[in-house]
């Protein structure tokens, strides 16, 4: 999208994979006049320099955002309220709040309460990520062709909702607006659920005697290895994502017990119907996710 | 492999991916000089023939080996010991018969009755498998790169073990020797509890209401589209893996209830060091992955 108007200035708080990646389409597509970088490690500030993410990093989280007319909140779920309770007071009038968390309800509750009348605050949640992190893990690319999901509170600005709409759609996503509740739902089974899923079989298996672990890691290309690559995300991400979003997933994770306890039953009394009628009805979920060519 | 020196004749029994595969590799890297297949399906076989997948194509299993120095059974688990039935009396004295299932314990109770006396035996398990199904699956670089594993009974004719792992090298794979009971152990965990799981998360994600299994799908780029490619495999095949393998793919699925269980409860107490250290343990098999070059 050449048609959109760069912001005067950026800041993005947190340069992990995420960060960096908005930094990098900012950069690259011409959507700031300026870049600022603020995150609490030094060594990050650092990095996000030498990669030439930006004009200025610092530490100092309220510095960062005092002149931004849109700051990107990209850290942990866990960091949320502590970076609004400093970046708060710091916001300029009319600048716009916006954020990557996973998690929607939590990002409401945790940095909602530290937004000023007259700043903007517009959630959202691009669904995109690789296993990698840090600010090296950023590219260009990471959130073409895919959803970024908006959950602007009742009654928000509605320029405010348009222009980060816009932003995400210059770096070639697709928006889409929800509910807070709805899209932590949605993404606690698209998406929390099989990392838990993963972490856990990945688990089970390193818990093997040690011969059996060697070999599982020989053989892991008959399935084993898919699981793996997702177990591969970063620990703190996750643990604030599952924290973040608990009755939601724990709900998914009931449903997968019982679902799982079904076809240990079946296996167990040797009913080749049952079972082939499980795997037939997860099939067909493929098929209509190659029509809605997301496959 | 140059050198390998040709079979005469070998006989495929199931022209599905794998027996498709082995074709394709016979005939474009020589090691047949002749290739005859069964197939209980009339459609499959006249399929067979239009691909070019071998000079003979017959619903008659036992005419199919009659003439064959070597022969792959790649049949569906729960039908190895008809086949066997029906081959059994027509093999040549001196031929090999091998196969591709993908649990050993199993093949050799069900198919090794069936094998008369001067006929060789030896098991085999090509860990190599793509989603699709059927005669069109077939392509020759599906065992490329990859391993095979043979499990031959005790007292196995050692020229037979070294021809057929000769064959496989010469199809690209890679070697290992196992008991059977050991390579169910380690498929169980590195193969079948996968697919177990993907079928299971799948089905769930399936029972949600009508709109949220919309949404899924369309927002599935976030982890759960992974799962649903494992999901895709063919049914009747993974019905009786599971079948054949029950004792140790039911150990596993207990364990992974287990550690499911205790980070649905690291979740519910809010125990971010457990959720934490689960999630790190899980990272490091990937790293060793990587290490091992199978990532």
């Amino acid at each position: 999208m050449a048609d959109f108007e760069p912001f005067d200035e950026i800041a993005i708080i947190g340069i992990g994979l995420q960060g960096a990646s908005i930094a990098i389409n900012a950069r690259d597509r011409g959507l700031a006049k300026r870049i600022v970088i603020g995150d609490i490690s030094a060594e990050n500030c650092a990095r996000a320099l030498e990669l030439n993410l930006g004009q200025h990093a610092t530490t100092n989280l309220a510095e960062a955002v005092a002149n931004a007319d849109c700051v990107f909140v990209a850290v942990p779920l866990g960091a949320f309220a502590a970076v609004g309770e400093v970046i708060g007071p710091a916001l300029r009038l009319g600048a716009i709040v916006t954020d990557t968390g996973s998690t929607k309800k939590s990002v409401i509750r945790d940095l909602g309460p530290s937004i000023p009348s007259g700043v903007h605050f517009v959630p959202a949640h691009p669904i995109a990520g690789t296993e990698h992190s840090g600010p090296d893990a950023g590219f260009k690319e990471l959130f073409d062709g895919r959803w970024c999901i908006l959950t602007p509170p009742p009654g928000a600005n509605e320029a405010a909702v348009q222009r980060v709409g816009d932003f995400w759609r210059a770096t070639g996503s697709m928006i889409e607006i929800m509910e807070p509740a709805h899209h932590d739902q949605v993404l606690a089974v698209t998406s929390h659920l099989p990392h838990l899923i993963a972490f856990a079989i990945v688990g089970t298996a390193t818990d093997m005697e040690d011969q059996l672990t060697q070999e599982v890691i020989k053989f892991s290309a008959s399935g084993f290895r898919d699981f793996t690559r997702i177990a591969a995300s970063d620990p703190v991400m996750w643990r604030d994502v599952f924290l973040n979003n608990r009755e939601a997933l724990l709900d998914c994770a009931a449903r997968l017990s019982e679902d799982l306890a079904r076809l240990q039953r079946a296996i167990r009394w040797g009913d080749g119907e049952e079972i082939e009628a499980l795997i037939i009805r997860a099939r067909e979920i493929r098929r209509a996710l190659i029509e809605a060519k997301q496959a």
